[in-house]
């Protein structure tokens, strides 16, 4: 199964999903942030991993459904906390409705969630539910170290990695790692592809900070918000690591500017071109893809089972926003 | 065991959660707003409710603890909804911290609860999880429910008493269920101490709503703060719903008062005296309270081991704030 089977499959599933029709209010901002058109990385890599070890995903469907479900929950709450007004190019759920109406939307997400969990194979049940618990409390950490980080100039590359790791890593290693469980996998091949997910995931999150400065403008969204807006991305870490006093100055001098958008981001990227930020960025996303597919490379299948999975992966990571 | 004997079990459990030590920004506004001194009604309610049906309630303590996380999770969220200051007399945890660790730690409590629900006994586990879902989908239907309720003057009795069973007496009622099946009771037993939990919940809120404005001033609460709120408490649509014209102008007046604080409480008061609705709101109080017990009674238990239910339930109706 590859992406162009498995994409409409999910977003059938999730078409699919029945909810009580009242409080209207309640569930119509869930049912409008889930339909949004996305990538569906993170089911899609469930029913890819299951797929691996088994012909018929029809058990990992429900384990699927619960990480988009989830993921849709961190997104509810995180437009939220960012204030954010755009989420896919469509206004986000506290601006067309309210923050009270996110905020409880978000809740009866991850209760949602765990609804789905709680729908997978008995034999799996308890081992999913202690996963995704774990995770979740994970990403919810991560979030709240990305708060933490925000006004800090001294943040190190270790600090971000680990951010990372909590923040999207873990999510999509779990996404794998469980679908290999209902499918049947070994322990140790379950391990190979949630390993595979943690390096994937850095890669893809680093690869994310680097479309904000170098990619294409489609997409719904703008070049430079990252920059603008100071977020810590590899980029700026990497860059207020690596610089010399004057380039220290520089920078300092456009982080506290707060007014002039264009101005501040034109200046960054020119500072970043200036140390090689980009060449740099691109081998350590280079390095964490390729230790990514080493670990897949280890499963215990076939190769040509692995196709799928290396084919959207490699799609992805040549993605250009 | 009676209520002075759980209390201290209960808080000892509390106390002895183990969290994460990083990051202490998000897992320590979690331990303040555990660690605050309440009445601990619902895990109590739920070692009660299996201490009826065996005497080693071991097995219930999960679950009681899973119902305690859960409704401070709603406390964490509901705070930041209503904007509110003060908790148990203490600063609540967006006011002492911010909201967005008051968001993401609320988020966490809620997994939290999860993983003492995952823990509960294997026999039980999924009918437990299936409920904990159910239940806590519903309590985020009543807050929504809450908020649209805010602004609209004709509310019926029929509606808040929906939102109430939505908001509190479910909560209430699957405590004392959980207890009672992990106890081992029968399917019957369960399903009447889950009727007893209904009404008692709605006895219960509908005091509360009573003792904001007849109760004692004592216990960190302001007489009176409902009434200049606007909240659509039980007096409130009861009066609304059997003033005639005269009063109907005065109630309205004051309704949009925003300023005279003193004034509004002591003028809204005088038009409850005015329509009895102390007796009317004491009469609906003490036939959900019969009701309650009369489902209690029906429970195929022999009638000592319920005295300390029946003991704390009394009392819990008799407290004056």
């Amino acid at each position: 199964m590859n992406y162009q089977e498995a994409l409409p499959l999910i977003t059938k599933k999730i078409a699919e999903i029945s909810y009580p029709k009242q409080p209207k209010e309640l569930y119509e901002p869930m049912i409008y942030l889930l339909s949004m058109k996305g990538k569906r990385i993170r089911p899609i890599f469930t029913l890819m991993a299951c797929r691996l070890f088994q012909e018929n995903i029809k058990c990992a469907i429900d384990v699927a459904l619960a990480w988009e479900i989830f993921h849709n929950f961190t997104l509810m709450h995180d437009d939220i906390i960012d204030n954010a007004f755009l989420r896919r190019g469509q206004s986000t759920v506290h601006t067309k409705w309210n923050k009270t109406i996110a905020l409880l939307a978000g809740d009866s997400m991850l209760i949602l969630a765990y609804k789905y969990i709680a729908k997978s194979p008995l034999q799996y049940r308890d081992i999913l539910l202690h996963l995704f618990s774990s995770i979740a409390a994970k990403v919810c950490e991560g979030q709240a170290y990305d708060m933490l980080l925000e006004n800090r100039l001294d943040v190190r590359k270790k600090e971000y990695l680990e951010l990372v790791r909590l923040k999207t890593a873990t999510l999509l290693s779990a996404c794998l790692y469980s679908g290999a469980i209902v499918g049947g996998a070994s322990g140790q091949d379950a391990k190979f592809l949630q390993d595979f997910g943690i390096n994937l995931g850095i890669a893809f999150q680093i690869q994310d900070d680097m479309l904000d400065v170098y990619g294409n403008s489609s997409f719904g969204k703008e070049i430079g918000s990252d920059i603008f807006s100071n977020r810590r991305t590899y980029l700026l870490i990497n860059a207020l690591n690596i610089c010399d006093e004057m380039e220290r100055k520089e920078l300092l001098f456009w982080l506290n500017e707060k007014e002039q958008k264009e101005e501040k981001i034109t200046a960054i990227i020119s500072l970043y071109d200036k140390m090689e930020i980009k060449k740099k960025t691109c081998r350590t996303i280079e390095s964490y893809y390729r230790r990514a597919l080493f670990s897949l490379k280890k499963v215990n299948v076939e190769e040509e089972k692995k196709v799928d999975l290396v084919e959207l992966t490699k799609e992805l990571m040549n993605r250009t926003s």
